[in-house]
Parts: C-alpha cells; sequence; structure tokens
C-alpha cells in the first residue's frame, strides 16, 4: 500500500517542534523510514536531534539526496489563529498549522517517495533522506552536523534536493538553483551628550548616522546578473531612544541587512561598509563600531543535469515548465553546496511563517509525485 | 534690620515647588513682600500660581521690574542625591536643594534688595515684582498670565530684569540681553513593510530619513550675527524600534531641534524644513510628516541704557565687566520682550537641573549688593 503523505504531513504537524524543540517530529520520521527499509542514525549535536536514513550500499556510485527540516517558527499571535496551530485539521482542502508548508509537507512528501520508490522498483545506488531539527533559528547543529558527520563516516550524496517551499503563487512554477547571500551589519555611532542650546560641549552622533545610512543606502550594489537579481541593501532600523527635546544623545544604532548576488561576497561588502564607515568618524569626530553577522555567501549550481532532472520531472507532472530562480532569503542548501550539487524545489509558499499557515492537501500528493518521477528518472 | 537673602532662599528651597505646585512659596513671598510695603496680588491662572507685587504709585514714570520663577524641575534620580534636596542644608559654603541656583537665590536677591531698597531710599517711581510658578514647564499660565493680567489692569514695568543664572563660571562675567529661538520639528516618515529579502514588495521609509536628516543637518543655517552665535540645528532622536533583522519597517521617527538667532523665523525655518521634506518624500516615494512646535523666537534689546545701567554695577560690585550674551536656551525673557526692554542677570547657574544643585552662599549676598546697586543707579 503506498504511503500517505497527506496523513503523514498531519502526524508531522501534530509534533509541537518549534526550534530547538524535536517535538516527536524525527522519532515519528525515524520509525516510518526504518520501516520502509532506511538504516536511521540520529545525529544530535549542541541539543539538537537530527536525522540521517540511507537505503541501499554505503559509497553507491549514485546516491540521490534529500534535505529538509521539521523544526518550525513560533506561532506569532496565538490568539489570531483560526484553527489548532498544531491541529493538522483539513477545511476546505487546505490543512492548517504551524510548519504546514514550511516543511513538514516538503518532508512528508519525500519521505512517502523515498520509501515507496526503493520498495517498488529498487534502484542500483543508494537514496539519502538528511532531516534536520534546526533550520529556522541559527542553524548551528541542524544541517551542518548531519554533513560534518557525513564526511566524518564516509556517507555521501551525488547530488541534493532540498525539499523547501519554492513556488510563490502556483504549483510547479520556480525551482531555486541558488541563493543570495546574507548579511547583516549592526552600527553604534558614539558621541558625547549635551545640552541642545550648548552643541559645542558635545558632539552628536547623529548626523555621522544619517550621512552614513545615507551613503550606504544610496550605493547601486550592481544591476543583476546571469542567474541572480541586483543585490539589496535595506537600512532596517536606527534607534536612539531621547525622549528629551533639548538633549543630545550620545548614542544611537543602526542595523544594515545586504541581500547580495554572486557579485559579492560577504568579505567584500564587510570592507566596504568599514571604510564608509571610518570615513563617516573622521569627518564627524565620532566613534563609529560596526558588527558583521554573515548569514550565507551567495552560490549558485549552474544550469544543467541536476536543474534538468527536475525541470523535466515538474513539468511532467504539473505542465508548468520552472523558471531557475535564485531570489528569496537563506535556506539549508548554503551549506549543502559545499558537499554536492544542489536544488531546491518545493510547494506553493505563501503562508509560511503567517498565521494560518496551511497547505493545500492536492499539493502534497502531486509533490510526491514530481519526487517520485525524480527518483525514477535519476535511477533511470 | 536688612533682609537675609540667604535666610530667604534657604526658606523658599524648603518649599517643594515642583512645577505645577506652588509648594508654599508664593505664599511665603506674598507675606515677605506685604509686610515690606508691597502691595502684592496673586494672579492664578490654570492650575498655576503667580504674585505680582508693586512698591509705589500705579503708572509712576519709571517702574523698575524684577522677574523670575519659584518653581523648580523634578529630583531626577533622588537617590544620587547627597544632601536633602529640600532641606537648603548648608556645607562648605554652599546651600544645597532644588533650586538653589534655578532660581530661588535669584528671587530672594532680588526680593530682598527691594524690600530694603524702598524703606531706606523710597524712590520716586515704583518697584515691581512679577514672579510665576510656572517656567520650568509649559510656560502657557506663567508669566503670560502676568503680563496678560497687567495689561488688563494698567500695570506696566518701564523696564525688566530677569534674575535667571547667567554666568557660565564665574560671578559677574556675563548677562543676556536676547536669547536665541528654540523650535522643535518632529518628523515620521511612512513606507510599506516588507521582508527584507523582497525590498521590491515594500517600501522603506529609512533610506528617506537618513537623507532628510543629513540634508537638515548639513546646513550651515549662519555664520552668527552682531549679537549672537551662529543657529545650530541638532538631530536629537531617530527612533525605528525593529528589532527583527529580516523585516523591512513600515515607519521612522525623527525630531530635529533648532536653535536659531535673529537670521531666521520660526515661520522661515519651518518652511524650509518643509521643503526638504517634500522633496524627499517625492524622491523617495514616502510619505514625511512634520509637526512643528515653536517654544520662542530669537529676541535682542539692543545694548544702550539698561544694558549699561546693569553692566557698570556687576563691575562696580564684582570687579567685572559682564559679557553682552545671547546664548543657552529659553526664559521667561521671551515673553517680556514683548512688554518693555528687559536684560537677564544672576549668579552662576553651574549646577542648574542637577543632582546635588547648590549655590554657593556668598554669591546670593552679592547678588543682592549688585540688585540694589541697579536699583539706586536707575533711580538717582
Amino acid at each position: 500500500m503506498p504511503t500517505d503523505p497527506v496523513a503523514l504531513t498531519a502526524a508531522l504537524v501534530r509534533c509541537p517542534s518549534v526550534t530547538p524543540d524535536e517535538g516527536g517530529a524525527l522519532v515519528l520520521l525515524e520509525d516510518v523510514l526504518t520501516k520502509g527499509g532506511f538504516t536511521c542514525t540520529r545525529v544530535d549535536r549542541g541539543g539538537i536531534c537530527n536525522l540521517y536514513a540511507r537505503w541501499g550500499r554505503q559509497g553507491a556510485n549514485r546516491t540521490f539526496g534529500f534535505n529538509g527540516h521539521t523544526d518550525v517558527v513560533p506561532l506569532g499571535d496565538e490568539a489570531a489563529w483560526t484553527m489548532p496551530p498544531f491541529g493538522a485539521e483539513i477545511k476546505d482542502g487546505f490543512l492548517y498549522g504551524r510548519g504546514a508548508t514550511d516543511m513538514k509537507s516538503g518532508v512528508a512528501a519525500f519521505a512517502a517517495a523515498a520509501i515507496d520508490f526503493v520498495q517498488d522498483t529498487p534502484p542500483d545506488g543508494a537514496v539519502v533522506l538528511a532531516i534536520t531539527g534546526d533550520e529556522e533559528a541559527d542553524a548551528l547543529d541542524g544541517t551542518t552536523a548531519l554533513l560534518d558527520w557525513m564526511k566524518a563516516n564516509n556517507e555521501a550524496m551525488s547530488v541534493c534536493l532540498v525539499g523547501e517551499p519554492t513556488c510563490p503563487n502556483v504549483m510547479g512554477e520556480a525551482m531555486k538553483i541558488g541563493r543570495r547571500g546574507s548579511m547583516t551589519a549592526f552600527f553604534t555611532i558614539t558621541g558625547e551628550q549635551g545640552h541642545a542650546a550648548y552643541p559645542h560641549r558635545a558632539k552628536n552622533p547623529m548626523p555621522a548616522m544619517a550621512r552614513l545610512m545615507d551613503v550606504l543606502s544610496s550605493r547601486v550594489l550592481d544591476e543583476g546578473t546571469e542567474h541572480f537579481d541586483p543585490s539589496s541593501l535595506q537600512v532596517l532600523t536606527i534607534d536612539t531612544g531621547n525622549p528629551a527635546t533639548n538633549v543630545i544623545p550620545a548614542q544611537t544604532k543602526a542595523t544594515v541587512n545586504i541581500r547580495f548576488n554572486d557579485t559579492h561576497t560577504g568579505a567584500a561588502l564587510t570592507s566596504w561598509m568599514q571604510e564608509e564607515a571610518d570615513k563617516v568618524a573622521a569627518d564627524f569626530g565620532v566613534k563609529v563600531d560596526m558588527r558583521v553577522k554573515i548569514s550565507g555567501e551567495s552560490f549558485v549550481t549552474p544550469p544543467g543535469d541536476l536543474s534538468d532532472l527536475i525541470g523535466s520531472a515538474v513539468e511532467a507532472e504539473t505542465g508548468r515548465k520552472p523558471e531557475l530562480s535564485t531570489s528569496g532569503g537563506t535556506s539549508d542548501a548554503r551549506f549543502v553546496k559545499d558537499h554536492c550539487p544542489v536544488v531546491e524545489f518545493g510547494l506553493v509558499g505563501k503562508t509560511m511563517h503567517q498565521v494560518d499557515e496551511r497547505v493545500e492537501v492536492a499539493q502534497i500528493d502531486q509533490l510526491k509525485a514530481i519526487y517520485t518521477r525524480i527518483l525514477t528518472d535519476y535511477f533511470a
């Protein structure tokens, strides 16, 4: 009897696996996959649970890998949910719950596809599932822990498909062959407090902050590249917290986020911002501190065998030829890309991270069919 | 027996007259002045107490006026005071307490000087004291209430001396013949919230804010005028309150304060800022709201009879020829200037509004002597 990806999605949604809690989701998958003939290994690190499952021989010539996560973001405004957030209730063709699209349905679809595929048409190779419980937060002990463990234990994937939602509006319209890089810079500018009537006895950090943020946000980083949209720098917040109308503040802070394509590296952008910060510090006679966090560098798996394989499977099942996209935020593909060629394809992600997150039930079945066809074509 | 200005200062400091509380200060002065031969009238308005006291004939040809306030600012960090803030205790030659310099000592000095002067050498004219309980806050029902009442009741001053502290460091070094204007502008810039990875679906208000604040704070308003320092514009705060590193905020706010000399008017500066705001709104496609509060226009009492009178009295008592200053914040002289020529002179204001506010006891006696000499010379 075929594995039902909708029932598996529902069972996973009922596990309250808000990062870093395992919530029963990986235990459930370990059970289902073991029964399906997979060798499962729990790869836990730093209080985070992860699951590695392989069917077939270690070191097989052709190993197809799936990557995904079972952890979910917090509920947000719980009172605003109209359906139980861990209830997996179905209404008007949609299954509701936190993680319904991001990405318990994706994990359920590739697990169901893999279990049925290896049973129905045992391939000459291996199928691997690397599933993490730490993608939504810092991702320090998630997919990286799995990849580290794989390297240490001679486990490998020839190619990898990440099952994150990739379609903005309609099933099948897009896959991701890369991602922009993302980095965040935190600025603190310090001057000297004083009375607004005696500015010469103070050193106002605000003009320096205005200038620096204007300079940074005015630069056109690039016009886009072959596979990427233009890079984008956004000033996200400036905060001073000075309620008095007669006091010059001592300090002000700002946060800047950059989504950058393959024209740039995190290091080069850091140098540029540091230069501008130093210039402003000198021009205005203030102290400018900058702290940078690089969440991921930009990367691309150039169009080729893997994207062709996935594109034609999607087209066969949906009638749509998926666009090769590199837009959006970050995903664990940024780690996998150092291991093997990686592409992302999943269902429509419209409600991810929102209140009343939900997935169209029909899309879960369709996604399983697509993943099954990808496996079939890969091992053909 | 001469009136002791130190004892009177101490008695006033013991009255907890934090704006808008009368605290017993004006009741005390009314009693002392009535006993000294002054006709006293309570001019209360809007829950605020004020005191008008006149010695001599109404409508006298020569009427010398004193203006001051008995209200004080709050204690601030009460635990940080090393002396009781309403205790008026004397230690090492200093009298401690909230209002010790700003400006209960000034009020005590001119009240003591006036009482003794009219008794010792009754002048051919009148001496008027207009004392308010509402200077430190919005000043809506303070000196303006007194001036309104005076106009309605045919009371007038030929000239007026405001007894605010005017000396930065050393007794006698400066008097004020005018004040810069002060205005505050509150900006709100509104765009559209969105995800930092999809900036084209949002409208970030931050670049517009950075540009506007840079434009406003970069303009050199003027180089100063005959009697005034250069005007100064200070960005006091920018606040957004966006804690997320992946969210473009919908709105950001800023506050700008301008201290301006007689090159400008509040209206002209408002127009200029509105123009710049409109330009930025158009350039960045955001909504820019501006609200302006003009606390006072700049004004000057040109050097002449009044400043000469006060300057030579100060020099005779202290050996220092006071500089004619227009620096610093606002005072009630901005209201009095519409009534008659006004100059400000008082003692050293170093600790005003601070924890452990204190006044040098010897300066109170010296200030009474200066005010006495001014009265003597004026009526000579």
